[in-house]
């Protein structure tokens, strides 16, 4: 069990403590990749992270905890939304770096695990916190889009569901490449069914 | 290896052959789903099955075409979309059969085994296949709607991605149910933004 003195320095930057959290985070996020959530070993952590197996079960006794909080690493690459002032670029702009990370290995055996482990709590809440970065995200941004007369007051999750939906069947099919064309025509086809169908307060 | 007598039989519907492959089927569905496409072995099919081994061998002695085969049993589920003469309601249908069966926990891990097999070029095949046979039952839907002028022309294939990417998304993911709202919802935006956004000719 960790002591108080102990979680402090875990969580200060830069520290030894620090130093070594990072590194069973990022070797956990490879093995789950690999092997999933119920496959990757704590003794294949350590070995991989370069630690002693006491490190993994002192910092994380729960393994739950150590896959959610490793699996949470990557929720900023997903969860910005430029605002160069023109919405449809910056939304083909998000649907791109979508694309891009979802053609990621890590990232793809990572979405299968969390499709794939409904029935967790603690993946449950990750996926949940992971998509509620995303949706911040879109909602800063479409609510920026709303103040300027862009957009109509439009369900932002629904906007968001509606612009990556297709992106994700794309590209987890990999049955073709996602290209700008393909976001450029989801994008235009979303905003303007919005624009047609939302009515005007 | 099969005889060319044996392989007629085996696709006489009814006939005891016809029968044992239908069930060594049901039971690799069942296989596959529980523990993906690399984990079934035969000896669980034949148990499962109540069939002998080398039933299961001498109609696939190839694993990947058994994979293949029992896959495609589940395409003509997804693959109809009903004329009733009003497009919006028959794609809303459309959708709410999707969500019904990806909720489905066959269905479920089937698709995951998909997504997570993109190297194999039988499962591609097979994914295609499912794809194309959902692809065909919407182009011949969204044909009729052109014909009657309720559509301009419009990439089909798109338009069944548009529509069908958010209900994946939602349902994969778990985290909220898919309503007959949110069906009702993506149709309207995606037919309206269609409409909107398709050269007249």
């Amino acid at each position: 069990m960790a002591s108080t003195a102990d979680r402090t320095s875990a969580r200060r930057p830069g520290g030894r403590t620090a130093r070594v959290r990072a590194q069973i985070l990022a070797a956990t996020v490879e093995l789950v990749a690999r092997d999933g959530i119920a496959g990757f070993r704590y003794e294949e952590v350590a070995e991989l992270a370069g630690v002693h197996k006491t490190s993994v079960y002192r910092n994380w006794p729960d393994r739950e905890e150590l896959v959610v909080e490793a699996l949470l690493q990557y929720v900023d690459d997903l969860g910005a939304v430029a605002d160069t002032g023109e919405l449809r670029r910056d939304l083909v702009d998000f649907l791109m770096t979508i694309a891009e990370s979802l053609g990621k290995p890590t990232v793809r055996a990572l979405e299968l695990a969390t499709q794939a482990t409904h029935d967790s709590p603690a993946v449950r809440r990750a996926a949940t916190r992971i998509l509620e970065g995303r949706a911040a995200a879109m909602r800063r941004r479409v609510d920026l889009a709303i103040d300027r007369g862009e957009l109509p007051p439009v369900d932002y999750s629904l906007l968001g569901e509606m612009i990556s939906g297709p992106v994700h069947l794309i590209v987890n099919r990999g049955l073709r490449p996602f290209t700008r064309a393909d976001a450029e025509r989801i994008v235009d086809v979303v905003l303007a069914g919005i624009r047609a169908t939302t009515p005007h307060t």
